[in-house]
Parts: structure tokens; sequence; C-alpha cells
């Protein structure tokens, strides 16, 4: 499949208009904006502007509310619980995180739970928010189920991704994965690319493996059965039920701490919104010691295990978040990928009304 | 391999006059006990009585320091960070977990990192500590490294269990994993058996794919390379950079947050000791709402997915916890088994000193 390259600063124009065009403030379109193309910038092609489509559909018929604003339904020195209001995810995302953070400055940590919420793009945006602020950030989400538990043949579980994200030089550790083999953006991608998945991805709905991207998806949202295989694969010989467990993990401390919805309850297709629920955890390392120490110990650990011995035909270990900090050069450089059906859509969406983004 | 079955009231008796016998108090002798047995209870074989010839071996040597008390280094209303000085790691690791419930009981999370400690038995016996505090409980340990990192051949991380315990009804949902494809003690369990290992659970020195259970405890004891793989194998294709990460973050709350040492750093060899580093963390979770409303509502999710559709061929869906809890019933009843070898080692170790534990 052909891809067009798209320059970066024409695209954060044609986003910018566009989410001001459904009614966001300027403000809030920079900040949907800014999460939004973060994901392309950092290679996660499946979480970026081929998710515009979707964004369009659940605002434009509702899904997601313009106007709601997230309310604070119970907070503690160390903790909050917000009511997202079914608002777009970025923003009560970016609030829950900047509130964490708030109180992790003020008391050494801050744990939000957000209920009610959307979609809100890449899990590592609001984990590397804290460690901006020179914190540790935690950041989780679940999302409509499609994660099949070990021994199950119904999705019960979301994608769940985990993201942990620690200041270090030169490059800050950022960890953001998934609970299961692979997102689902990345079937998605599979799906528009019209190639078969990997054995060991998803089951169908009798439980069996499928490589057929389209048809588990379609399951999927149709709730027929089959699904997408936690990490560890489906047999507890390979880990499987760690990948669970750690799906598990992620429904505790978002849905169930918030008081909203698990993955299993979360149905993108009611005209009542989604209900995704979020954990926004900021933690201030220096109630460990001395910040510049542990910085420094940490970056040095990180540098030993990249000049660590290479198995036989690999020439590179990267440490978490490595990848994605080159590939923002190079793509800043080099344009944003999107492929013909991404193309197509954002071609349908802008409609002549904004000018396209800039290809190179 | 032929199993011995020992009466589980015999084996407390005998492993209490054992750790008497080196030294420790009563009270200290009744706690390692404890932690030791919880882990054949739970069905954890690899980390229970094949253990004692290990920590004869630390205790004997002096390895493990009898007499050290574990020292507090830095504290703050949230945190903790404790010295260990090489003193027996239940020791420590009880002592550390009581200090993380009683700050989140008066401030509603207590984060305590413990360095230059031992190896402490199961993780999940911690988390559960603050479980039946009906806290949220989190325990992580490093260990020697012995997980190969994603295209390298040489150990960098440890085993690097995440432990995590949730108060639920009618089983506590209590998830241990190390975050390798799986921990040592398999590895060990395997080569005291004589039986080959799955392909895709360890690698040989250059990296390649090896059965061979007792050759790569060898190497990783030798640190001539090779060693386990993280969880997701050996190819990012089915996530083993995720499992790595997650021991990334392991590592990060345990040697890096403690000052102590991370797992490329440990060493079982030295007479200095090993200085294994640890992480407790204690949560209330009513710092969220009401603790009744989020035990139940946690409790029936766990509900739904144990009554959820089953894969064609399967017929139960466990949640975590449920298969402990189900076989410390069956094994107060029906003993705990030890293999040949095990009992070899630990007639070994009581020579006459002490009556050997009761056979079923």
């Amino acid at each position: 499949m052909a891809y067009h390259y798209l320059d970066y600063n024409s695209l954060l124009t044609f986003c910018h208009s566009l989410f001001t065009s459904y009614g966001f403030t300027a403000q809030e379109s920079e900040s949907i904006t800014d999460v939004l193309l973060a994901a392309d910038l950092n290679g996660i092609e499946s979480h970026g502007i081929q998710r515009i489509v979707r964004y369009d559909h659940e605002i434009t018929t509702g899904l997601v509310s313009i106007t709601a604003k997230p309310e604070i339904i119970f907070e503690t020195p160390l903790s909050l619980v917000m009511d997202a209001h079914q608002c777009m995810g970025q923003l009560a995302a970016k609030q829950a995180m900047e509130s964490a953070i708030q109180k992790a400055k003020l008391i050494g940590c801050g744990m939000v739970a957000v209920r009610n919420c959307n979609h809100y793009g890449i899990a590592g945006y609001y984990a590397e928010m804290a460690a901006k602020e020179d914190l540790l950030g935690i950041c989780m989400t679940n999302t409509e189920a499609i994660m099949v538990p070990t021994h199950g043949r119904q999705p019960m579980l979301g994608t769940n991704p985990i993201a942990l994200a620690m200041p270090a030089d030169p490059v800050c550790f950022s960890f953001d994965c998934a609970t299961t083999v692979v997102p689902r953006g990345k079937l998605e991608v599979y799906a528009k690319q019209e190639k078969p998945v990997p054995i060991g991805w998803g089951v169908d709905e009798t439980g069996h493996d499928s490589e057929d991207a389209p048809q588990i998806l379609q399951n999927i949202i149709q709730k027929s059965g089959g699904g997408i295989l936690p990490l560890g694969g489906s047999e507890e010989l390979t880990g499987g039920h760690k990948g669970y467990g750690l799906g598990m993990i992620c429904e505790l401390f978002t849905g169930i701490l918030s008081g909203g919805l698990t993955s299993d309850r979360i149905n993108r297709g009611l005209t009542e919104g989604t209900g995704i629920c979020q954990s926004f955890i900021a933690i201030d390392y220096g109630m460990f010691g001395d910040k510049t120490v542990i910085r420094r110990e940490f970056s040095d650990y990180l540098a030993r295990i990249r000049s660590s011995d290479k198995a036989e035909g690999q020439t590179r270990i990267y440490t978490h978040g490595e990848k994605e900090a080159e590939m923002r050069l190079a793509r800043r450089q080099n344009g944003i990928p999107a492929n013909e059906k991404t193309m197509e859509e954002i071609r349908k969406i802008a409609a002549n009304r904004f000018p396209l983004p800039r290809e190179l």
C-alpha cells in the first residue's frame, strides 16, 4: 500500500482547524492535536491520524460531548476521582494528569481515576507529562472489551495499556504497552493494509487462532466472541495468564477505582457514550532520596543495558523510549506517513472545508 | 520422579527448628517459615522447601546475616528507604510491608524501597499482607540477573516478579508473576526432574534457544551469557519488549529507588552478600470512594469473568488467586509434595539434628 508523507506543520494546522470546526476552543483543539500527533511522531501509527475517522464519528454522533466539563467527584490530598461526563478523552486526561502532578509536587504522590471518559490517544503521552516535570508518571486506560481471558473465548478485558515514564539522560525511559499481545490499532492497520495477522495475536469466535484482522475486529464490534490474546499468548506455558493478570491490574486502577465501567461493559455502539476509564499517577521520586543521584544511577543502568552483548545477528539493544525519540526527529523532518485509506478518510472529512495537509 | 507428601504441621515444626538452629529467634523463625511454606501451600513449588538448600548455604556461609537489623535510611510521610544490611530477606520484607501498611492507614499510601537485602520468597506473600488489612498491596523484587533484554544475550535484569493483591469476595485477587516467561525456580524444578524445558523459555550463550535447564542455570551462575527470556519471548512481534519493559519497571522500583543494586550488579557468589532490592506499596483504596462498593464491584467483575464463555476444550476460567486458595486447602489436607532431590537435601541439612517432617 502506497504511503503519503505529510508535512508535520501543515498537519498540525489541519488538525487544529478540524477540531475547532467541531466546536472545541482553540486551546482544546491544540491539546487534542498535540496528543494525536504525538502518536504519529512516535511511530505509533495505530493511534495517530488513522484514528481521525473514529474521532469524527464519535464527535459528530454525540458519543463525545463537546461541551461537557470533567467534574471532581471525590478528593483527598493524594487522590481524586473525576467524572469526565463523556467529554473528549484527551481533555479530561490532560486535566487529570495535571492534578496528579500538582498533588505529587505538594505531597509526593498523586493518583487520579477518571470515569465516563472516551478514547484518549496514547497512554505514554500522559506518563511523559509527569516525566517532563521530573516526576515518575504512570498511566493506564481500559477500552471496549477486546482481550480474551486465559481459557476463555469472550472478550472481557480491554487492550489495557500500562505506560510508565521516568526521567533519564539522554533519553527519558518511556514504556507504553498494551497488555494484549498487540493493541487493537495494530489490527486496524493490518486490516487497512489487507495483510494477514501473525498466528498468536487473535482468536475467532470458537477460541481458535485466526489470521483474519477484519473478521477479528468485526467479531469484537458485534460481540460475537473471539478477540485479541493477552501478552504471553493463549497458554499458561507461555505466560498468557500473566498478560491477562496485567490487564486485570489495569481494570482495577481504571474502571474499578474510578467507580466507572470495566471493559466488558464499555460499548462504543451505545448512544450514551463509551464510558472508558483511566488512571493517572505521578510520583515525586525525591521521596526516595537525592533526585540527581537516582536519575544518574538509572541513566547509567540504561546505558549498561544498551551496551551489553547483542544476540547473534542483532546490532542494537534499545531501552524503552529511544526508538520513539529517534522517530520524532525523523518524522518532523521527513513527514508523517499516511496510507491511502487514511488519506481518503481525511479527504472525506475535510470535504473542501479546510486545506489538506501538505504532502512531501 | 517420585514425590513424597509431607504433613504440613510437622513440616512447620521442622522449618521452625531449622531456622532457630541457625540463631534466629523463635519469632523470626516463625516469620521465615510462614513465608517459605506459603509458597508450597500455594503450589509454587519453586519458591518453597526446594529453596531450603539455598537458604542453608546463604546462612551458613554468612551471605545472609543472622544478627543484622534493617535500618531506616530516608523517610517521608509516604515513603521509606530501608537498608536491610544483608539480613534474612523475609524479615526485612515483612517489616517493610508493615511500614507501608501503617503509612497507608495514616495517609492513604505507603511506599517502601529496600536495598542490600536477600531472597525473600514469594512476592505475593507481601502483597497479600496488605490485602489482609483491606488495602491494595503491591510488591516487587529484583534478583541476580537472569533475563536477557530484547536482542541481547547477556542477562541484565532479574526474574523481577510483580505482585498485586486486592481484596475481593469470595477470594482475594492475587497476581504474582515473574516478568520473565518463567521464574528461575521453575528451571530449578525442571533441572531436578531432569526434564527438558520448552523452547521459548531460555537461550544459550549465543542467544539461541535452549532446552537444557542445568546448562542455562550454570551459564547464569558463571555469567557466561544466555539466560531466561522476558514474558512475550525473544521477538517484538510476540511482545518480548513488553516483558523486558515490565522487568525494567521492577528494577526502577527496587534497585533504583532504594539506592541499591540493579540485577546486573547482584551476585550470589560474592562474600559480601547478594544486595537484592525490593519494593513494597500499600494503597488504601478508600481514597477513591466507598470501600464496600469498590470491593463489591470488583468481586462482581471477577465473577463475570469466571462465568464467561470458555474456549473450545476448556472447562474453567480462573481469576488470579483462586488456584492458590484451592491449593492451600488441598495441601493442608493431602500434604506438601517434595521430590526425591529436595528430600535428600532436607535429610542432609537435618543431619539427625531435628526430626524430619512426617510423610503421609
